[in-house]
């Protein structure tokens, strides 16, 4: 047996470490089927288990890699055969709810779900939300600053984030468990481990910032002839909604189409229409926020703002409009390869630049489809490549979707991060001395390139 | 002439360097008329000039102190006579404001005020507000990660940032001048540069996120008999006013007291209450936010939660009220010591510590006072202790402020930084590995400490 393993073994016990044929029962992810390959796989309880293992693969120069609810989407916590995995799946204690001051505190595996449902026990909102949301854990959302549906409103993940722990390359605990909204004493060095992809640290235990709960929610479905008049619309709900707008999802009409396909979601209006809004406001006072959100809407149905609008009954009927959204499974070709996007650039660019992909799309492949979808509000636009053709065709579809990029400042991740399958691109959101100080960075806290090398920045 | 200033005026030009009696012209700081000593002063036009100073003192080894509006509170700003001073003062371009994307592209020595009236122009609102409004610069603002008196709605500086320029200290320019308000390719390295008070990086452009201009505005002044009952006022108005909440501001007696004497300003209501609060609430809907705005403080006076409400019936009334909270100079003592303090620590153990600082002050100085008054819904207080004797009595006065804060996790910085007066105390607020992992950092990027050494970290 490999010396790290035994010696794992050894100081952590039989139960935490499993390798071999108990570790290729494991898919590598959920979007890859394929048995998990690795030297090991660590199942730390608290983080003094992760200190002890990191302190033995630094010893003996081992690389490791994090993982979590293994829903990324850019390959970051897929293991290669050399390396140990650190799961946290076993560190999902919520530890403390603290109504009075809205603060949870939390280790690294708890499923983001799981927190959600216990904190509106208590009356009280975790509004990071998106569609992995029962499998992803608050360590890797934190480690790549996830997004999701309530960015708009609520900020991306390193928005509530108050404190951390993590343990760094060498088995140190860094702690910075600060629970206040504000804390200027000396550098907000938790921001580091934010976003870095466990590139710089193992993030362990976190204090996360509460909301009230809302007690009003106003969503509407609503369709535009016209991109001009999804970003007005939105300019107009951003100021009249004074802050409550929480979603603000925008759907190409390839997208809308290929979702309400018969045999899959049912569509609630006409499928002709360029452009459809997912709208959605949560508030305080029933009465008087369901006023003025119907009152807004019919105001931009008079003004030819929007031309088609469905208001749902129910939470049922709710949940169906948000399933079109967010449940895009009828669109992921089961026997082709189809290429997942997620980039962010000015909305003034955002029109012009969809055009541009498609024609590149055309012009690579007759029979290639494009489907897009997202976060308009954030910059944000998730782009499905479907080339309708079979092959390794990847990197063909990056250098149709990133090029037209650069020329407007955008970034090759909005939210996904960088992982491993977009180290080529990061140059082309990024200075050259923005990289180096990157690789300073990481230079200073892993100096031997121990945790998840080659994501992020190359190795 | 020393070499260095003679390379300076030899690269830069005459006129953007002074010293000897042109500098000496010049007072410290906002806090200290006493002239500025220093072996120069640049004073660059563009990032270019900032890029060509710092190459030369890092060749000669020559420690600098970045300044913006000298408004800062722990003499962060304040040159030591051994110092070259980069000030920002001629970089005060508003160089675009993008109404569509709601974004506004600045040169660091932009003054706050001048650029919450330009976008306001535009109907836009840059959220970040303070007492030193009128003479604080941006660069200054995201240096120290400025608070103020809208953190509860819209967030600290760090928050309102999008994309930044710096320049390290060898004169390399990283630019991050990011524009969206999602962007996960890489380390977000910008955050370094935010709230490390200069000693990382001179911050020479800023892009500021912008929000809609509000339509409405409800204030008031309350007070209440009890803490506990200001906690809950505070809650229910969290909720109840769906995140509209934008400023909640208290007052302790002894505070309001002392800003109300003879001669200063005109108090609204009795003098004799222990707690006052000033609200407000900001919104897009005049008549329904007045009436919601109304019917809570009505509610809260028939629970006995306030005992007594003043709401202004003027902007003039308005000011009036504001006045009190944020002008303080009445309180201020010409020729005896008096020090301010700015904590930060939960919410729950705010009136607790608070009696702790009174206690520990009667006991030192039995004819001293304590003003209290602070963001309480931020955790964040901001103490004046006048010991009513004469002497050099900072370090005893922060040893009846800092101590009990200990106890509770608190921070000696929430808002105003560490600089050079509370070095000494940054460990009271922070482990012994995280103040590791700053050092680290600051090792990394300024390998030869040139950037405002001797602040935030021991020199």
């Amino acid at each position: 047996m490999n010396n790290v393993v035994s010696e794992l073994i050894d100081k952590l016990g039989e139960e935490l470490v499993i390798s071999g044929e108990a570790l290729a029962q494991r898919v590598t992810s959920f979007w890859d089927n394929s048995p998990t390959t690795a030297l090991a796989m660590v199942k730390p309880r608290n983080t003094q288990d992760v200190s002890v293992a990191m302190r033995i693969c630094h010893d003996h120069g081992q690389p490791v890699v994090t993982q979590g609810g293994l829903t990324g989407c850019v390959a970051g916590a897929v293991a290669t055969p050399g390396e140990v995995i650190i799961s946290l799946e076993r560190m999902n204690g919520i530890e403390e709810i603290d109504a009075q001051g809205s603060t949870a505190t939390v280790q690294a595996g708890v499923i983001l779900q799981n927190l959600q449902q216990s904190v509106a026990e208590q009356g009280l909102l975790f509004p990071l939300d998106l569609g992995a949301r029962g499998s992803c854990t608050i360590g890797g959302n934190v480690a790549t600053n996830a997004g999701g549906i309530n960015v708009l409103r609520y900020g991306m993940m390193r928005n509530l984030v108050l404190g951390l722990e993590a343990v760094t390359a060498d088995g140190t605990v860094i702690s910075s468990m600060n629970q206040m909204l504000k804390n200027n004493a000396g550098y907000d060095t938790k921001q580091m481990f934010i976003g870095s992809e466990g590139t710089l640290g193992i993030v362990t235990r976190v204090i996360l910032k509460l909301y009230p709960q809302p007690i009003s929610c106003n969503s509407a479905l609503v369709a535009t002839n016209d991109f001009n008049n999804v970003t007005d619309l939105l300019n107009t709900l951003q100021r009249d909604l004074a802050g409550t707008l929480s979603a603000y999802e925008v759907m190409w009409n390839s997208y809308f189409q290929a979702v309400t396909v018969e045999g899959a979601h049912r569509a609630p209006m006409s499928r002709d229409y360029p452009f459809y809004v997912m709208i959605e406001a949560e508030g305080a006072d029933i009465d008087s926020d369901t006023e003025r959100f119907n009152r807004l809407l019919e105001k931009a149905f008079e003004d030819d703002v929007i031309v088609d609008a469905v208001i749902p009954k129910s939470e049922a009927d709710r949940r169906a409009l948000w399933e079109i959204r967010e449940n895009f499974e009828a669109i992921l070709p089961e026997n082709e390869p189809a290429y997942l996007y997620d980039v962010s650039l000015p909305i003034k660019d955002m029109h012009d630049y969809v055009d541009k992909v498609l024609m590149g799309l055309e012009r690579k492949w007759p029979r290639g489809v494009c489907y897009v979808l997202g976060h308009v509000a954030d910059g944000n636009l998730h782009l499905f490549m479907k080339p309708g053709e079979i092959g390794a065709l990847h990197s063909d579809s990056d250098a149709i979707v990133y090029p037209p990029l650069q020329k407007v400042h955008g970034s090759v991740s909005a939210e996904h991060g960088i992982g491993t399958e977009k180290v080529n691109w990061l140059d082309s959101s990024r200075s050259k001395e923005d990289v180096a100080i990157m690789q300073l960075l990481k230079g200073a806290l892993d100096p031997k390139n121990l945790l998840n090398p080659g994501r992020v920045l190359k190795a």
